[in-house]
């Protein structure tokens, strides 16, 4: 990916046998390498560091809190940090959602959520709403339970002898709308066939819905339209069955709200959250729940049957309670929402101007390009062209960091990029983001025309 | 579990309802509450607090290393504090274990390791061995893939319609042979019996077998006789089977050695480390691989499919170097293998004296003991009575921290408490601990004999 010096590793890294650059430091929206380049982290890692790196402040309450106590088991003790974290997230969350259980990733997180959602109806006395309703093209985790319910064809193949369920509903894909209809003639049909899913499996069979509130690295970053979560939440009141929304990527204002879910003022009964809630400055993540389900549980049982040994460790907890306080006294999410905008006009500009980008894309600073052989046709590239990866790499090399969101239509093909700078980022940088990014898309666009690769007849 | 007020909560704590004491600080061994309260964490939190608590030189490294870069995503970027981690481990681990990768939690740990025992084999054309053996009486973490591996009665019971697979083979449990046997005289027999399963379940269809080499959370620091390991290892070569060691609770020197499986000269062919791995630092664990396995992916596909966002962060990796280099610059693991044999001569002095006391066990700082209600016949309280957490509570009171390890006997029977402080205990401390411990079991033990509940003739 880099020219560095190959060095003696140990390390397992995605490609093995590649060398990666490694990375020295961080301040805001850059990190720079030992060769001394520099790259605009336009991909937050992993839409992870939101709020940008190397911020003081967050090392000053590591340190003090690492003073006074870094870890203490939650069957022992409660501490500070972790009661002021969940009761800020708690005011964040809409409605009910009061409660808060703390792990360590967002796969941790769905499979907490998931597994709530069960013990849920366990103690209403219907054990046998025991499925797990999702979409294709979803991705919650990696972990088997999170990697069961996502709809990742990609990250799914090589595990599925072990994977209990598969997803059994569409996702809210307009650009490749598979009835081949256009909002809102087709009546969001894609959200009726979750009512079809439930009505086949049977809803007394059914515990919980889980979604991404915008498809994340499984679909580079696809907003459904705008009814389709109201007719999900009525469908799922209607059957009884609960709503998860994984905001693992689109939680703490990445959308330019709070959680994603206010925008289509919809409140699920359970949150997954993780990656910018602790905006990368330690690994935290969690599940929040609502009143109605903990008060089951507590009338019941007691006890939620999950637990990881770090769970609402203080010294994580001080952390993110940092970062959520830098958000807010950075008006963080409100600055997503503006400068999101921004970001995707300047990339609807782009779709405008190369055939190459089929479809612009995103809410707030969640955004995405997916690319495309024919514009007209839409017909995508095969995945082994890894066009994604091409794109990404010349990014790179120009010092512009992209998420992969490759193969999302069927795990056979489509090309994507999510671009998802942290929430600190100004104008001026989103505008430098754009620039380099167009410059990518220009050459690549040429070479692939030169290759014969790209199959529109104009061709900008 | 204390007597503080109750407090306006929006933090999951184990026991619904109940409110817990707060953790304000913590030194050594010890921790302290907002009521001046003072412990002995005599359980590590969770087996985790390796290094004790409040130590200066970490808060250090994590406010040296946030001033440069707390996260950058693996898919970009390598850091030097992975980096050099991942060496400093690949170093300790023994033969060919020379891979690392980084994870969040021993959960993830050993999902990982599954995952990667089963890539192995599809990449050497076997893709048919895809199950994993494992024990009952066993723990590999919560998340449903982990779970599925478990032996752990009581934690599977709730989610049992999404766990894949059941463990097949016995635990190499003495005190409660279900041979009738004795040791060695019982051939191990109860090793055989992976030889059995896997006749049984075809060794075509084996990726692997899982365990850990002291029995932890779900039996009490149950350690296996001498050559149990030599002849796993025989029968698993036999058959072509992985070997995983789940050292989260074990490694690090928890034991008395960097790895416990040292003490039986085993080599396993990939290991889960976690827990003791940040001593509660930072939430970070990994999987060690061995050469062979990833000489083999490199040659194949080159990419191990897994991935977690704060997978390898700097600021983790930092925070873990500093915990080994503690570990060695105090000659911590050394200091394992000399308290833990003055701890576990305690234990077994206890042993003698006290008719609750069925059995003290233990390696290194690792140790625990049984109760039981008749101690000629074995038997076993119901787990109704809570005979563990009277005893816990009791111990906590008078400010000193023991590990629940109840119900292993079958999930419905079967009274044990971990004893496992920090590796930087003293020999004074050691005695302290001895000296709650017994003030409790006397107590406890008069209270049963006057309930009626304890069934032994005499009773000290």
């Amino acid at each position: 990916m880099s020219s560095v010096t190959k060095r003696k590793t140990h390390l397992i890294k995605p490609l093995l046998g590649l060398d990666y650059p490694e990375v020295t430091h961080g301040k805001g929206i850059y990190l720079y390498d030992t060769e001394g380049n520099e790259y605009i982290d336009a991909a937050s890692g992993a839409a992870t560091a939101n709020i940008g790196h190397g911020v003081m402040e967050i090392a000053k309450v590591m340190y003090e809190q690492a003073t006074r106590v870094s870890f203490a088991y939650r069957s022992h003790f409660t501490s500070e940090p972790a009661e002021k974290l969940a009761g800020i997230l708690a005011n964040y969350a809409q409605g009910d959602l009061n409660w808060v259980f703390f792990v360590n990733s967002g796969s941790e997180a769905t499979e907490t959520a998931l597994k709530i959602a069960l013990q849920y109806w366990q103690e209403r006395g219907k054990p046998e709403k025991n499925h797990i309703l999702s979409r294709w093209m979803s991705y919650h985790g990696i972990t088997l339970g999170a990697l069961s319910m996502s709809g990742h064809i990609i990250r799914r193949r090589r595990f599925e002898s072990l994977l209990k369920d598969y997803p059994a509903v569409p996702p809210p894909y307009c650009y490749r709308c598979p009835y081949n209809l256009s909002y809102p003639q087709c009546k969001t049909a894609c959200a009726s066939e979750l009512e079809q899913a439930i009505l086949k499996i049977g809803a007394d069979k059914v515990a919980a819905f889980i979604f991404e509130p915008v498809i994340g690295a499984a679909g580079g970053a696809v907003v459904p339209p705008d009814d389709y979560y109201k007719e999900i939440k009525a469908i799922c009141d209607k059957y009884e069955i609960l709503l998860i929304a994984d905001e693992v990527m689109t939680g703490i204002g990445r959308t330019g709200k709070m959680f994603a879910m206010e925008h289509w003022n919809v409140q699920p009964d359970l949150i997954a959250l993780g990656k910018g809630m602790s905006a990368g400055y330690t690994p935290m993540a969690a599940t929040i729940v609502s009143d109605r389900i903990i008060e089951v549980i507590e009338k019941g049982s007691k006890v939620i049957l999950s637990g990881h040994t770090f769970s609402g460790n203080p010294q994580s907890a001080s952390i993110c309670e940092a970062v959520l306080e830098y958000i807010e006294k950075h008006n963080l999410v409100q600055n997503a929402k503006e400068q999101g905008e921004r970001l995707l006009m300047g990339l609807s500009n782009l779709e405008a101007k190369y055939s190459l980008v089929g479809h612009s894309r995103g809410l707030g600073l969640l955004c995405g390009l997916e690319f495309v052989r024919n514009k007209e046709t839409k017909e995508p590239f095969p995945l082994e062209l890894e066009i994604t990866n091409r794109i990404i790499q010349r990014a790179f090399q120009k010092g512009l960091i992209l998420y992969n969101a490759a193969g999302g239509i069927n795990g056979n093909s489509g090309d994507a990029v999510l671009i998802a700078p942290p929430l600190t980022i100004n104008r001026v940088e989103v505008y430098k983001v754009l620039t380099v990014l167009e410059e990518v898309i220009r050459e690549i666009s040429l070479e692939l025309k030169n290759e014969g690769l790209l199959t529109n007849r104009s061709i900008s």
